[in-house]
């Protein structure tokens, strides 16, 4: 592990100052090599489905794994998309004169080597990769053991096309060793690895941060509220209730916990059951809420899970405090949400909850790199620090200041 | 300490979002009260220093340790001076319109909790609290035992001022454990503590990389290069030569290792080697060093060793690719500078060495954020991520976003 790593990064240093005209010629020959290759990925990921199948994954996780004709043109056009991207290095970030007469300039840089720990969607090697590529760090990837054929035949196929051009391999490369004793050695690399993304479980997130000596970037989870304040427009609070809640449950960005002020709750929360029944999503009431509606009633604990399922839980509160009261002690600081026409309380809502991503009168749903405009998305990061929230390409880059002077000496 | 760091987490959502002119008034009165004390702080500090005497602290440490009228007049100057810092919180980094209609603003906020972990200068304790405050940021200060009858009494003063002004006292704390054991369980602490700020000794470093399970901000050693290319203008080279290595010793931004291009050696070593014997530099050089000036060989060990002391390592290259992969092999990333004339020599080192502070024909010791232009300076960052060089008080808050929507919800 140690001597790959070496390897890895002293090819970042090749890496971080490529021209961003070869950077992008080089993704866009990785793309059509894909597609090109189209046949033999599919093979490989057959591997992977007939060894799922064996295992007994659920027919969803089987789907995510999955690679078809369309799915691996997507993969290229994906790489193809990122190639497109303005150039994350070299960004002039501020600059100013110093009164000694320097010339200072802070510029954006590559971070390194940058290990990607995540599971199952073979399409995310691919994407990863090329997101690290073109922000000319080098990429260590461990994907999840389901998807290691396709994950290694993909990874090969870039690697061939680093090798055509002359680069060394190790800038895109598959852990060597891909078992948790694999991962628990390359957390502690900090001599070599410069940032961890880990992308997954909560167990494997926690063991992560909690282990890792390599600064980290976690993608951790999402337990998202949307408040219903007393002058919310009504017809707006039950479509966006349903949308965050709905529109997709498996998300990070899905609501788990409604909070329904008390001014509010008698007209509302008998319609948001009807519409909660239409979309058989199952309710879980605090004592208050079961005052209005018949709900099943909820536990301290449910208001501190995230479902990632067709479940809610609401919460009838006295006050605006009382709702942000709520969210920092039970929220996981990722999106959060108030819907009020008044204008001091959403300002002390977005002012007072301590999350990436807050929101005035809209669904969580759009925490999300594409909704943000990023291009591509590196993922969604729970750490305060580096990076919060939706991360793009630009996340994957650190500064140096760049000084100009003329004999300048220190009085 | 865990009930006492709660406390610390729930006043950081009191201190979070005060206005900037109470935060600046309250900073000021807290400058006025230090004044108004300074007889029990230096009666405080005269216990450390006798401590001191007893355990025999060098007189250069116990120089650090000393306060007296002036040094509390200057504690109060530079908390006035952070007081009148444009506001560090709120500021508007980004923001954009997105195709669904919602405005995305990307907003400076306050990290949290922020450990900071010091040593000697009684001066750090105001110093870091004033900036932390400032920043809307609740710290939890562990100093240096020798210090600690005046980091006390400076604590305690700045807190009732907090109570004078009915904030929590914890907004400002000692760590109630100032004891190994007690870093060792703060650092553990990443429920309650967002960030840790260790600045210090190798091995307090190293430790606390190795077993914070909270992000960390170090500061750490600084092996700076400065390299005399071919090209260089002799004189200011000699003078910036001898500026990097003398004006200071024992600083992080100071030279410790001179890299002499082959071509410009026979010309410059003798000089100076003239001027470094009239500084009382010790100098050890390399294989080739020797055959131009009598100086002691140099070990592998010594292009690895920051002396923090007048002695300096010189080494003979023959190319700017090996000053350049010397420095990224042998340098601790901090700052290092090119002596050059030659336009496409400037460029690639300021490119290629991956250092926080890369110079052109300048000082190393410039490294500063008085120098850079902070107006009051947080450290100087070794790490990559996060904040990188000179820390100012900008580099105490990190981002949210907030999302303006009217009804939006996601197709």
């Amino acid at each position: 592990m140690e001597d790959f790593l070496k390897l890895a990064k002293k090819s970042s240093r090749k890496i971080s100052t490529l021209q961003p005209k070869i950077k992008s010629n080089i993704l866009m020959q990785m793309a059509d090599y894909i597609e090109r290759n189209s046949e033999i990925i599919i093979e490989e990921n057959l591997k992977d489905i007939e060894l799922g199948r064996k295992n007994n994954l659920s027919y969803a996780l089987l789907d995510r794994l999955l690679l078809n004709e369309k799915r691996v043109i997507d993969m290229a056009g994906s790489i193809r998309k990122i190639a497109n991207l303005r150039e994350p290095v070299g960004r002039v970030l501020d600059g100013w004169i110093v009164p000694s007469g320097l010339r200072i300039e802070k510029v954006s840089v590559p971070i390194g080597v940058i290990g990607i720990i995540y599971e199952s969607r073979p399409n995310v090697t691919s994407d990863t990769a090329a997101l690290c590529f073109k922000s000319g760090n080098v990429c260590v990837l461990k994907g999840g053991k389901e998807a290691q054929h396709s994950n290694f035949i993909i990874a090969t196929l870039l690697q061939e096309v680093l090798a055509k051009n002359s680069l060394p391999i190790e800038i895109i490369s598959l852990i060597p060793d891909n078992s948790r004793e694999g991962v628990a050695k390359l957390i502690k690399m900090d001599r070599f690895v410069d940032l961890i993304i880990p992308r997954g479980g909560e167990a494997l997130i926690r063991y992560i941060s909690q282990n890792s000596t390599v600064p980290v970037v976690k993608h951790d989870k999402g337990l998202c509220h949307v408040f219903i304040d007393k002058s919310a427009k009504v017809q707006n609070a039950i479509d966006i209730a349903i949308n965050a809640k709905c529109q997709r449950t498996g998300v990070c960005n899905a609501l788990e916990t409604l909070l329904v002020h008390k001014d509010i709750a008698q007209e509302i929360l008998p319609l948001l059951l009807d519409e909660y029944n239409k979309q058989n999503t199952k309710l879980l009431g605090c004592q208050k809420t079961k005052s209005f509606i018949e709900v099943e009633l909820a536990s301290t604990e449910d208001f501190y899970t995230e479902y990632l399922d067709n479940i809610l839980s609401i919460k009838v509160v006295d006050s605006l405090d009382e709702a942000i009261e709520h969210i920092n002690t039970h929220g996981s600081g990722h999106s959060d949400s108030i819907l009020t026409q008044n204008y001091s309380n959403a300002e002390k809502f977005l002012d007072e909850v301590d999350s990436a991503c807050v929101y005035v009168n809209s669904s969580t749903r759009f925490t999300d790199g594409g909704e943000f405009g990023f291009g591509a998305e590196v993922g969604i990061s729970t750490n305060k620090l580096h990076a919060r929230g939706p991360m793009g390409i630009n996340d994957l880059t650190t500064y140096k200041f760049k000084i100009y002077g003329n004999g300048n000496i220190r009085e």
